[in-house]
């Protein structure tokens, strides 16, 4: 006598909330930790036919099933980041505003990765500024003139926190930060730069969970693909 | 002997960074916890005069010393906002985009007004839409169809600070979180608000520090005053 | 010369109190984490024997083990759910009164399943309503007329854990609020939905540790078995 | 030029959300803290007005308000218990059911009365068992015979939070834990306690947040007023 | 050109303080984890030599190491103890005094273990009651008469951690608390356990880190063999 | 109406333990923290008609309380303790055994003169060694040969609690280590010292809460008084 | 019966190691906190005539005793800074090397000078840079050329605390980071500024305790003191 | 359809900052966990080209890959330590100063020789005394007669992480200290030596991250190779 009482449709071991797009105007994320690659695959294929003329995205992905998943969609409508462990999969909307992505050190490439996919699923052009942390400032001094260039900003670091703080220093643009789980010891899985980007004494600063590069994504698309292109060209002053 | 060194200027008991205004086109503000009204009225004097055209702000004032600051300063120019604690003194900039203020519960108050008038010191307009906590849903349901006129939501909340993540299923409009610091017990001076928002589950959340009422009208005042009103009129979707 | 003195009964790796039937009218229930397969099946046959008419349940058992246990037990009395890992081996008791189990998302149905298995070894009955979650408001709104049907309530959410306080919102019933480790970052294992649940704005919402669904589980049954069924027919206005 | 916004209603200094007895069956509750007595007042004479059948209950009036919020009130209709600084206006419904309301020590007595008041204005009886904390376990062993007779126990403690454990080995009745800040050093203002209710090996504990008589009597009450009162008299037993 | 300067005498991967003895009464002891079987043989035997009439401790050794050490040692000389994954190899003293090892639940079996062996070697004799959790109350209260006959108790639980308050008041025997990781979710490893017998309400409660049997028995057998057999016999009075 | 229902006996605002001396051995206690003096006035004298044989202790009273209930009690028989704001009254009992009392620094004294007065209370003699932190190492090294000539140890440190290390590798007597809240910043209110001595690398260190001289003296006065004392002539070594 | 036995030499409320100078090079201190004016009167008048030609310090005094405490001392060898609350009395050694203090805001301004009088007492030079957060980078640009000139640096920061990692990458000085309380929230009252030092991105940054402006300062100036002129006229290059 | 946009130059997986040398006359180092052995020897090969009179350093390399590396470059400039899984390639700087390294145990062997390899890197000489824990305090004082030779200190020490403090006051030479991971449960994972450090009673210590004996090493450094020999001779009296 089985008791499992799980009889759902067919997708019934994922949550495919095919009303969200036209309430959020969002597309619908498979969130890939814990899932198995058939898994991905069939709830990709359910949103792609939901939504055919929307690509869908999903996000952390085993390393080791990327390619199953890949070889089983449309590859002409694939587009994959390994860094990311991530695939975006169907037509991708015609970009608006541009959002630029800064990340202190090499280690924080997944997230950046993953923030930069996530912008094109969700609307907006994502440029990437690498490596530009705090201990070697002239880093980020040069690039310094490109930062009112954007519309939104994610600036992505690990162990201090610090990159959001400085950069928010330089530039009106609007900042989101997101803390990494780089570190180690008294860094407690990426909490110490939690704080140090809470407390920022740079104002305006807004930041997202640990390593959540898709989140800050989804708010600076919104951001960057409702702006006004002349706010940028003026610069930031009122 | 005093051997007592600090021979600075005037203002020496605090920092007045005037420069800050064309760098990222936001005001000086005072924060005025620890400060004497007597500092509080300096600085502002001196912000005052450095940028004569751009209104200067005062958060964070002690209840008493209201009275006394705003005395002291021109009353024609002066907007003093009790509930926030807070003054703006000097002409406002013409006001571009829309930040609604979101808050769950009465004690929230404090917060929401803070972050009210900092909206409007940042050159943007504020609403406001009350005492709309989760555990009345109608209210904020009640409130659902204003929430895609706005260009940035601040969304403010304590004990559970559920509320961000019910008005982020209910629109695509960006979102600021603000954890409030009440509550007692385990909600741990706001942390309890704090990691609630940071884990929320509708994408896009930003979050500030508990009670910043200030950073998050910093943010969502940028935000809205470079918003196309085009996007707000077309809805949120791509 | 070996020193090991646990000189005890048969089953002396386990503590089997077969008086906890009479003292609460609970059955037993073994703690399969850390157990072997056979020490397991060799608990629940000895539970069979001391208590032949009421059922034994065994939680978190080895996803590899289910299969061996299963086999060892008396197949036409053993109920397994292999999303729970439980097992439930016996005649169960007639099952009175209803409890609701409602479930965020699906990286929750690990403990809805758990819960669901022990409300009936429990003697009431379990009915789910599953992916809720908070994010996508229309679908709890669409089970609210199902809330005031329950005797008690289950809630079971990981990240923030907002989902108690708007069903707390939505009825009198009694809820009993479980938070999952579902999350990263400064979800810190399911400790942001914990401090959230217990900080709920919604009165009366009672709470159990991470990932206890056998614990919400078993007050939850104590309460609807218990439960006038004309209290569920009058509605909950007094 | 004032600029506070807060046009709001007669009481807008305070949510009152006459809307929630028919919703949940519950009265609302009016939390006194950081609410002057003035306030206080005026929300419950609005309360009495909208819901002239159904007692009101505040909570948590500061000690130095009690007189005056009573003198204010109708003295015939007025309940006010000085221990938990609550006050219970207006006719108080039909008792169902019984509620044992368990405290450890004389520390743990302003909790308890705020949940006795609470229970009756929530419906039910309430009676309570004083200083039975575990380090003089002779004295809930000789309350033991009692447990069994009540529908629902709320049990209270502070330190180590050890009680709930042991009633819950006792009795099947149905157990809220109610953690509080009695204590010093490790005990984290009821941390400690509270940890060691959410962990108890007792199964079918659950816990509200440190101090929260009031959730505990919400939760306690609607369970005793919908029990049948022939489950009381068969034992727990199934 | 190797710069490794680790050029220490023979055993210079291990700390081996043969002073300890005389100024401390107490055996050395090989505190096994992180240590390989040739490591643990070699200071074993080293500590053999020096202090030929005493015999030498060796804990937490891993598992699949144990039948390799003690096929080393001289076998006659060996207790092992599995379950405590701990040897003691040499002439044990005439042991003086007792202690009492009292644990709540069978996980909590291998820090009992540690524990007894532990007192063995320090010279005192070990007396193990199992399986008195709080949550069957019956339990402990039916070993009551004999926690007089000790001169020093060792308790130990997981979970909630309650068991040492309850003994606690049963007796005016010492008592050392040993919290055990034990328990899931908000355990936190152990934490809760902890948090809890440093909040016991029974006065005179020491305790010792988690999972610590070693370093419990450690202070057990000092007071049991220092203690006079007639204050045993004469009560704990006065 | 008052619905007040604390009709109790006399002293119903205390618990009034007076089986606990046949019990345990131990005296009662009176924990004066929150308690006005008239309350521990009355609790004191109604210790006293209980056992008129034996003292009462009285801890943490308010230092402003001290004159007035010691006037209220029987001079002769009451022993006050300025330093420790507690008092003894009634005949000490015969001591037997020493304990010694060792704190770090002046600060720590508070704690320190508590644990002298409980020890005496609880039969046993208390000598202190006062100011011997590790930082100027030649003052415990100057006592050194002292630390042999105690039953029992209790030492007492702030800040990083180091002292309990140093002295358990000087001696074999039994340790019970007391953290203080002696510190600021990242000493968490004595949470370093606490931490620090749970991980003493001297074996068999044990710990209470966090300035509880108090429970540190029961436990030690309990080992003291039961001691041989040819234990302590003898030296440590078995 | 007065039993307090704190029987103790003149100076028996404070510990007075004047053994520490010819120990350590470094002048005895008096932590003022908690202590009277009498009291710190007293100690400073007797390490004077302990050691004539070296001045002793006092630290955070309180501000109100400041003057009592100055005018009992001959005025002719007493520095007070009111900032820091310290006084130093006595001759000052021949200052050897310089140590350069940074601070980030004004409201570090009592760590900093605190840390300036200790350095001075310590025998350095201290120079002082103020007001050099990382929001305005151009300010400790500004004063980058000048990093290299001092054989130490102490960098002050509350907040994020991320002024150390700035400095940290513009000079190979040596850098002694000193956390402050100052922020709100979630800085947990300078935890935040704490961990983020503690994980620092520059190399070779060393951290002490919260607001431990003096700590920073006896290493700094112990490492100042010590230096060869030479290599810093060198530069920081090998 | 690739997206992956990393088009960085050859050794784009990780940021080489060539010109950190001349801006803090430190070298390059070569984080090397997370890093596959193909990536370092990489890295370490444009070191070298990059800087071929100075030498490059690798830490946290994986056991398994330090063959691999060193055969991979030139075996007669290539230091490799074992120990701490490190390897320092090219010409090694003139050594002056001297740094003393002092560990606790032989679990902080790692720590200790990551840290002595670092000082060799910046130019310094290192010595180590290990094993000299505080709880056999004959073996640090039996040291002490050297602390005063060296131009700074590094000690290392887990568990409670006491060892700073007693060197701290048995010597003025500058002290580092480092907390490692070593210990179990309230560790924490070195977080109570990491807070013991910080609130060290002993004036002076200044601590890094938690197994951070690489930074330790470059403080460290620094002061020995600026240290004026004729400082350490005279001792450390001023």
């Amino acid at each position: 006598m089985a008791t499992n009482d799980r009889e759902e449709p067919n997708l019934g071991f994922a949550q495919v909330d095919v009303d969200r797009l036209p309430r959020t105007g969002d597309p619908e994320t498979v969130y890939g930790a814990g899932k198995t690659a058939e898994q991905i695959i069939e709830i990709l294929q359910h949103l792609r036919r939901a939504h055919p003329h929307r690509a869908a995205l999903a996000t952390r992905i085993a390393v080791n099933d990327m390619d199953q998943i890949c070889a089983a969609l449309d590859a002409e409508q694939c587009s994959r980041d390994d860094v990311a462990a991530a695939v975006l999969v169907g037509p991708v909307p015609t970009a608006r505003g541009r959002v630029g992505i800064i990340s202190a050190g090499t280690s924080d490439a997944t997230v950046a990765a993953e923030a930069r996919l996530t912008v094109i699923a969700h609307g907006s052009n994502a440029e990437r500024i690498n490596d530009v942390g705090v201990a070697g400032l002239h880093r980020i001094l040069a690039a310094q003139h490109r930062l009112d260039e954007f519309d939104c900003l994610i600036v992505i670091a690990g162990m201090e926190g610090a990159l959001p703080s400085v950069v928010g220093g330089l530039t009106g643009t609007p900042i989101v930060a997101v803390p990494t789980s780089v570190g180690y010891g008294a860094s407690f899985g990426g909490l110490a730069a939690l704080l140090g980007m809470l407390n920022s004494c740079a104002p305006g600063v807004v930041v997202v969970n640990i390593d959540n590069g898709y989140g800050a994504a989804v708010h600076a698309a919104r951001v960057a693909r409702s702006s006004d292109p002349r706010s940028r060209d003026q610069g930031r002053a009122l």
